[in-house]
């Protein structure tokens, strides 16, 4: 057995860690996760307010999905995706039972991550369109791989500038810093529809393929859009025969009180791109969704993608016992009890810590803007600025020593524990983030 | 249990299988592996001469990789790649002991899968040099993301198009079919060279990142390059400041008879991609391996990607299981003793059966060439021809009703068995093969 000194320089000596810069990189050593905890190499134990990166919604070490993926191990752990395999057929029609298609049905084409399924949903929508250009929002993440980075509004698509053509942005919904000016949810939700149709006039409408949309802003921010804003979304695509894909990476499987976003916001897509929670990221899988209507376009034509690990035998085997834990459970329903308690529970704190901006969020996934001054609302790091976390360090070092993980991007913090948090569990948290957000005041 | 009738069923109604038209698709049900076999839910067996997508070079059932899957299900399953964890570290060490990096070390950037790898080695390789131009081969496959597939050299690149700048392709040899018009292996190796310099010449070195090449060509054919090819093409990089990235996702973990075939052919790239071998499929894991010397550009700047499963505990945990048993039971060497067994079985066929134009290949990794006249060289079905597998699927069809796998694209087919095979088996197989070519010249 290594030491956790030992193991730490091992890491920094040999594995290369997403986003950051590696010098004088360090963190605890993951070893062991039970329930809503992980534990490092020390012992030290730590509540996970962050479902790992908003993914595992069934908490770590649930019975049934380790129990699946053992007696997988042992069954098939591979065969191509030329080969049909059971436990492949079987989640894909798990999850048309949760999809907005239950009726007309639904296809799945898997694959291994979030950002592989926006690239996959992407060209599969040109090639039924016939189309080329895809609109997305900017603050918007939808992945780091070629086309995913290029289709991501935010900070991240600069490293994978220039990516490829054709893709155009459009400003959604952010009531608390509204890009519209506006003043009540009403007036953003209209205007903002109206930015989208000029945006669309501009562009052709009779050349989008597809708009491609988080139904909850994720990574940036946990923005939820106001009331009719997807719906009316919905009825502009469907008018100019324009795709609507919802990027469900992080709103699927309960996150947000349903078993997708769109569900919850009463939208019907024409395709639901996923991963994360689908397995509770036991194992790496993703997925496009197609409804049937469309699906079926490939019944005399080449799907124009494919991957070693399309539908791997060992990563569905793990999606299916987790979505029938998640249905068994009634675990999209509990995520609407968590929501309460998150409302009530972030909001004291906002009372309390004038730090706190903005509480928002839905289901189990809420985050907390942090300013310098609640009436200009200035960022207490500057969004996009060069010093990255700056100061929100210390809020993430104060939670750590307190038991708590979780993380965030610039100014917002996320909250959003597994689905199957406690409410004592989530209350000692919420006690720790009081605490975190002391410290972090009385340093500024 | 359902029955395979309503397996095949359920697969064909909600499931999309890769790269091919949907209607009428049907294949066995694939429920178990076992050593080279797998077995469908008619408990037919097939021997698996194509290891999956030549990625299970273990064979099924490993039972050591078995066993850390299992220990890992029920200790962690997921945590985020920011947070260390063990396994990782690990596993990015037992890399480097087998890599062309021994000495000057090296560290790994852990994806997904193999096309994750590339589209991140590309985007590293131009932050790194600051320079845009990606060269790469045609007959190239690197995968299916939106920078893999714009990377790759044959027809599933058309379904990507236009994908992103900047990527300019070139010749490599071929010795079959020379695009040099060459006569010997030694003239290829030199006029290859001379093409790239003059495509060099044309694009600029100076603004060249990398070129990216498969050390052995994988899915287009199982193309051995001709000696002094890799070591020059090395020394023209060097000479121009140009990174050598070597696409590994096939090739590692012992295929060719070594670690890496850029072990097996003696050239020390500047970045390495790899998938598949790596965990032998059992779980899905792929990396960026970065030497030393360039890795440690990233210690003072972010690096330039991230992805949610980066490191994923329970895929570096079978990677670092797979990557031992590699070692303890030798499999690299032994490989090479399995290329001893193909080569003389498959140069016996190509005796007995006109049919069989070329012969190729090294290590475990065998191809077999079909020609309408071993004169002409005309393929049996065309190159990129429409009409896809055509006759091909009889041979396909004929191996099957004997109880063998494999695999391949237009007039090749792929004969890959797992490192372990053993000779029996092997001998097996390959009179399968035989009958199978028989059944196959005589429709035609
Ligand atoms: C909304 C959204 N889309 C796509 C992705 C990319 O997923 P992955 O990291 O699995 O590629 C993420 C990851 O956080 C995400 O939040
Ligand atoms: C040489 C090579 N590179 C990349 C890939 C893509 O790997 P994946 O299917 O895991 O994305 C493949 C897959 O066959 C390959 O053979």
């Amino acid at each position: 057995m290594s030491t956790t000194a030992e193991l730490q320089a091992k890491h920094a000596k040999y594995v290369l860690t997403p986003w950051v810069a590696q010098g004088g990189l360090s963190a605890p050593v993951i070893v062991r996760g039970d329930g809503r905890y992980v534990f490092d190499s020390d012992g030290n134990k730590y509540l996970d307010l962050g479902s790992g990166l908003i993914a595992v919604n069934l908490g770590h070490n649930h019975p049934k999905v380790v129990r699946a993926i053992q007696e997988q191990a042992q069954t098939l752990a591979y065969a191509a995706p030329s080969l049909f395999n059971d436990k492949r057929a079987e989640l894909a029609e798990e999850l048309v039972s949760i999809s907005p298609w239950k009726t007309e049905g639904a296809r799945t084409f898997f694959t291994t991550t979030g950002a592989e399924s926006n690239d996959d949903a992407v060209r599969i929508a040109r090639a039924i369109t016939g189309r080329q250009k895809i609109l997305t929002a900017y603050r918007s993440f939808h992945g780091s791989t070629g086309t995913a980075i290029a289709l991501t509004g935010e900070d991240r698509r600069w490293h994978g500038e220039p990516g490829g053509p054709g893709i155009m942005r459009f400003w959604a919904p952010y009531p608390y810093r509204s890009p519209f000016y506006a003043s009540t949810p009403e007036e953003e939700t209209s205007r903002a529809i109206e930015n989208l149709e000029r945006v669309l006039m501009h562009e052709d409408p009779r050349r989008v393929a597809a708009i491609l949309i988080e139904p909850v802003v994720g990574s940036n921010g946990v923005i939820v859009y106001p009331d009719g804003y997807l719906p009316a979304l919905r009825a502009l695509t469907e008018k100019h025969g324009i795709l609507l894909i919802c990027d469900e990476v992080m709103t699927g499987f309960g996150r947000t009180g349903s078993a997708f976003g769109s569900t919850r916001f009463d939208v019907v897509p024409d395709m639901i791109t996923f991963a994360k929670g689908v397995t509770s990221a036991y194992l790496p899988l993703g997925g496009v969704m197609i409804r049937e209507s469309l699906a079926k376009t490939f019944d005399a034509r080449a799907l124009p993608s494919g991957h070693t690990y399309s539908g791997h035998p060992m990563c569905v085997a793990a999606g299916l016992a987790a979505v029938r834990a998640y249905k068994e459970e009634k675990l999209f329903d509990r995520a609407r009890e968590v929501e309460g308690w998150l409302r009530s529970g972030l909001t004291a704190l906002a009372e309390k810590h004038r730090i706190v901006g903005d509480v928002r969020g839905v289901g189990a996934f809420f985050a907390l803007e942090m300013v310098k001054d609640r009436a200009t609302k200035e960022p207490l790091v500057p969004w996009h600025g060069e010093g990255g976390l700056g100061v929100m360090k210390t809020f993430y070092a104060e939670l750590r020593k307190r038991g708590v993980y979780t993380f965030g991007k610039f100014n917002v913090a996320m909250i959003a524990p597994p689905l199957t948090v406690t409410k004592d569990e989530l209350d000692a948290g919420l006690g720790a983030v009081d605490a975190a957000l002391s410290a972090l005041e009385s340093t500024l």
